[in-house]
């Protein structure tokens, strides 16, 4: 062992003392190298990413978006009144699946290209932008045909395949975090669709799994501070799969944008009692009112930790 | 099976929603007998518990606390100057630990009952209370002689034996999350305490064990959130343990107040570098600046969902 | 309150007593009509499938096999060298990724069709079945053409369409478990591939995300006693990504044995030290010798719990 | 930055390999200083530490062991059926609680010295040993005093004070792995009982909280490896805690075994479904007799990996 071989003036600890000042300087030269040549990373881009999508600012000094909308798309009724219910309280980004994540396959799998249009049309008439869930490489050409941003879902994070085939799209990608992704896990994921070409990406934290129980997944607020402190994209908060209880969407959505989250995903539905998916956790008008009253001074201000 | 036996006019569909709807009003039935016995349930009290210790108010409408301090206490100089720094900053509660719960043997276990005397002398003549760890229910009656406020750690939220001579202590208990305890355990732990006749704990939410890696623990603040609607108690938020790392602790500590945290509890030395344990996370005197500076707009304001 | 109203001649105890056993047979009555529908339940398939593809037998009453090659295919040389090794000791799978999932996009993704042509051939002159990872819907068709077994990784197991496609294929599927994964999504995950006509699936644990750290994935094999009790499909243990570390093989695959693995998942490379990935957790020629050497008693002998 | 500095004959590829080498020898001179220094490091002591209690050998060389009994000693008739039933069999160790650790203030606190009298005579009477779980640093004499070897529980394995008590103790200790202790905690909780002079020490894995809802615990088999590889000291495997349901016992036990545990701890009460505690996953007399002629082949040969 190199401490048998040591007879020189110094003592052993000082020797251990050396070596750990090497080893941590040679762990920050790793490390910045590695950053360097991240396109996600704020050593490369040291300003904010500020998307401008029609005219509806995300990131930066922007104040906060809301996307708003049911987990699925179900029918014409069902998303007009959506629709025009949030875009006169001022939502500018509709949600609304058309291709569901599914556990079983005998769920609900969603409505497909027929969903993809009703959301496209439902939203433009409202004026409003669609976002909605790619799950297929084939289907990113249709997805982007009909919505303004894609989804890449928390059970497709892992997905390079379809990471790499937003990234050709020419179109801003929502980019949920994985149900157990780590936050590096994350970010390469976002380095995927970045580095085929496409800067635009909103990172989105909706949760983790962990052991507790009296909540579908644990909120990690730290992830969103770091996400923010080490990339220049913004980021936003899905409170509804976060908590996956009503009651705990004001404190969460407070929480979210105090830490600085550029915007907040909630599911609005027009009766979640007969949703075909998540009827437990999607906000009824009523409480999409209170909700968003609750919010009201935190998103007048532009975001900024 | 019972649907085999059904010949009568419902179809299966109907009597499987029909027990559907008996099985919700058992459980809520079970659920609202449950937590009618339980003394730390808002359905037991529902005005939420304010502890007023020696004229510091903490939970209800009182304004959130800082609990501050290093995390061990090491010398009547490095105490001094701590307690001098931070009361002259408005702190009203010191912490410093005299027992040390290490992972190793060999490591710094604290100065015992010279760091009692020493943390209870300079808190008292800087005006502030003293909150301390006891880790040995037959320490509980020594360290209560000196401390203002018990301090039952994560590493013993499971140590029934030590919760009950707590709850037999005249002196209120600032009562930390397991490591990886559920919700329901954590306020289990403090029913452990009011059931032995003292009704003062706070609870502390100080993140919980997940895979990620960026962070020492995942800040559960759904946690706190269901804690303040679920109890009377107030609820304090560690963002030290949380995080792990000083860069987080002003996002956390924003994020940990807006979901309506009655206060922070945040480590502070003179000189975190030589700092005895817990040196990569304590703040010096001028993060403690930078971090209390951040946070002035909503420590004034009363807490409140 | 149902009990407040409570006037008759029963006891509220006695009331919630009934209460709780209608709720039993609610609860048991809805569990047995959805297993009834799984066709991966061993309710709808009492007997054990066994895979025969073109001679090897997989599950049932078959010794069990061992799946044997590098982490990604990555020269002709490699590819050799290792199935003349393997298929001299008896091995009959050969594996070798062509399309790798890696965390970074600049790491090596795999010589992709190249690498299936160069696997196929090598397998099929030495006398061996090919399973390689499909990634991608599109690449479904060409994978299929080339490989004798399909694998679905963990990071696709909740890749919904890549499930349904490869259940179109007419191919066995290696069906890993994912990263976090509950037994019950990897079962409905088998469920998805046997609804779309493939009744061919193995199942594959390979460890899962938890707060240890001293190994990469914390193996579980309480859900390969699970998987066998409830599916009627074979399941085998990749003992190498469970670990992250080749000295935890040995144990690890003797335990998997022993509780009822109809198989093992092993990687080996020639040269791990400089294997383009995992090349802390392959094993050399050597280091096979030993592992296979340490298992000889248990392979011999047909599984069965 | 170190790298811009480099202006000498080496590319910066050179630099940072050199430094990666210094790096690698720091981390292990690092951690053969810090191996050298655990008392439970195979490091210090090479060959197994067999315990010999009254005849009954527990690790190296000797055949593995079987714990059983109930979780609680509720009465003189239950504890001496389950020790003239366990004893009939060949069980040398009987357990049963006489401090029960509960979640709730309001569950079965266990019998107390009643209980250790109870349970201490009764396995005297069958020429058994006695373990039984101490909870208090106050009761660890009186424990002592009655039982052959003292359990820590899971819930206290970071109960620092306690791990010194038992530490010296002169008396076998039974160490359980925490809820979410990582394997290092759980070896350094052994070196705290060490470190105080005792060197009976028997490490018992019972399973750690994941996302998993299967299963009340994961048990965790690799850490049994571990263990059994870093240091010397007996490890057996709790099945019951582990699975938290009784079918899967037979497997895990198996598994345990075959992983080189050198003992099954198992919970056996004579009717499980009256039993004051852990109702769900006691084994009766008939399920036992199942369970043992299971792993009969198993039981008889010494362990060894």
């Amino acid at each position: 062992e190199l401490e048998a071989l040591n007879e020189g003036p110094f003592t052993s600890a000082a020797v251990k003392m050396i070596f750990k000042e090497i080893f941590k300087a040679s762990l920050d030269l790793e490390e910045s190298n590695d950053k360097k040549q991240l396109l996600v990373s704020r050593k490369v881009k040291v300003e904010d990413t500020v998307l401008d999508i029609d005219g509806v600012r995300i990131g930066g000094d922007a104040p906060p978006v809301v996307i708003a909308g049911p987990c699925s798309i179900e029918s014409e009724a069902q998303m007009e009144q959506t629709a025009a219910f949030l875009a006169a309280r001022g939502v500018k980004i509709l949600r609304g699946g058309a291709y569901k994540p599914r556990t079983s396959p005998y769920g609900f799998q969603g409505m497909g290209v027929d969903g993809l249009i009703l959301g496209s049309q439902v939203a433009q008439a409202n004026g409003m932008l669609f976002v909605t869930e790619v799950m297929d490489t084939r289907d990113v050409e249709i997805v982007a045909e009909h919505a303004d941003i894609l989804q890449v879902g928390a059970r497709n994070m892992h997905n390079f395949a379809l990471l790499r085939e937003v990234g050709r799209a020419r179109r801003p990608v929502l980019l949920k975090r994985g149900l157990s992704a780590t936050i590096e896990e994350w970010l390469y994921a976002a380095e995927y669709i970045l580095s085929e070409g496409n800067p635009e990406v909103i990172l989105c934290e909706r949760g983790i799994r962990t052991y507790e129980k009296w909540t579908r997944n644990t909120l990690d607020l730290s992830a969103v501070a770091l996400a923010k402190q080490e990339t220049h994209l913004p980021v936003i908060v899905d409170v509804t799969h976060a908590a996956g209880r009503r009651d705990l969407l004001i404190p969460l959505a407070k929480a979210a944008l105090a830490v600085g989250a550029d915007g907040i995903h909630v599911e609005v539905h027009p009766s979640p009692a007969t949703a075909l998916s998540d009827n437990e956790q999607q906000l009824d008008f009523e409480g999409y009112e209170r909700f968003i009253g609750a919010l009201q001074g935190q998103l007048k201000q532009p975001v900024g930790v």
